[in-house]
């Protein structure tokens, strides 16, 4: 039997990025393509918990059968699980993102909030990002790394309750693949202060990321930075375990 | 200079759980409470990238300034840093939930992306939650120890890059606090299914936590079954940096 691999995203069904993932990955097994209706951006691990969803099932897109959901990615990978795929997944892939995902932005992403749901039910599970937020960025330099990746991972496994972050340069030769640590960040927070027509502000979200270790080739914005590709190992587990001595001396 | 004080929830500013914590913590600073508008469960850290935010203030509850924001628990913290506060906050506190955020349901919880959001920017966070979802839940039993661990977090701060998880159980004499780890669970997938007036069916998330690790006392969901209030100390850095090696062997 063929592996059965379930492709979700964040920027929504109609996105150049995810039927660039979809080709890539179109003669390693069955393909499912379930994602949001909408774009979803920034929706982190969000689930809807107070609305009912409905499942659209589209024309088939090279040899995937495509469907959309009007949710965010986590609902996509969880109504997948309970009613659109076949049977349990062997392989869950999200993106290709339309944006980075390097630095903090994993805490925001919803690619990520969709690779980590995998994760958290044992499902091997990579999120792909390339560095161009435009809607008809060019995802030709990533295809060599995301098959080459999707291959190693469909044979291997990943180690348990880990899953993988990967993050391409805009519009270059990629030098090669890292794999480091997301760097530690920052995102400005910046809003842009509009007026309404009847004198009402209102404000819109804008900055940008700070790296906070500039010059660390142990991290992630470090590689993209030199035209190299990045793949970070990520846990959904947010556990700080080691500091459970520390807090119970200081609170109890 | 008083200490200042940010509150948010993910429950709203209507909520119930809010006012309580403002009261609990009104004569430790000066307080500000910003909550979403409308209830925004589920909500991780998500925040609001494509649509502009408004903000209202309302009356103030107690001594308590009192701001609503047309976003998520996200969006209530990054808009108070930037417009809302007089100055940096001392402390930010979220909930108290209506509801678990014990297990693996941290990651899903806005009152947790709330606290998350408050930690990557240095700030110390605590997330309050009480194991009942009633709009009316009843919080009294949670003050004391509300007031203490606020009190020591205020005077103490939390080691770099760890804010806490605190979940109380529901309608009992708390009789006591640990500080330990989620515990490793999952959600059963469960949706209601339903069918529209013109016969088109429609989902609805149910499902219940499953417990990975019963019987173990090193875990959160282990004490709350016994009535004891739990500490979670966790971190919003999702890296796996142990896992790099061997993703370099297997990928590269």
């Amino acid at each position: 039997m063929k592996p059965l691999i379930l492709i979700t995203n964040d920027d929504g069904i109609e996105a150049k990025g995810i039927h660039h993932l979809a080709d890539c990955v179109a003669d390693m097994g069955d393909i499912y393509v379930v994602a949001p209706r909408h774009p979803h951006s920034g929706q982190s691990s969000a689930f809807t918990v107070n609305a009912p969803l409905h499942i659209t099932e589209h024309e088939a897109y090279n040899s995937a059968r495509m469907f959309s959901v009007t949710g965010t990615p986590v609902d996509c990978v969880k109504l997948s699980m309970h009613h659109i795929l076949p049977r349990r997944p062997d392989l869950l892939l999200s993106g290709v993102n339309h944006g980075s995902n390097a630095g903090n932005s994993i805490i925001y992403s919803g690619t990520m909030g969709a690779a980590f749901e995998g994760c958290m039910q044992g499902i091997p599970s990579v999120g792909y990002s390339l560095l161009h937020h435009s809607l008809k960025a060019d995802f030709t330099e990533c295809t060599p790394h995301i098959v080459h990746i999707t291959r190693r991972v469909l044979a291997q496994g990943l180690p348990e309750g880990v899953c993988l972050n990967v993050n391409f340069p805009a519009k270059v030769k990629i030098e090669g693949m890292k794999v480091v640590r997301a760097a530690k960040s920052h995102w400005t927070e910046e809003y842009q202060e509009y007026l309404d027509p009847h004198g009402k502000p209102f404000f819109w979200l804008t900055g940008r990321i700070v790296n906070e270790e500039i010059g660390n080739p142990d991290t992630d914005l470090y590689w993209l930075d030199h035209n190299f590709a990045t793949i970070v190992p990520a846990r959904a587990d947010q556990n700080a375990t080691d500091a459970i001595p520390v807090i119970q001396k200081s609170l109890l």
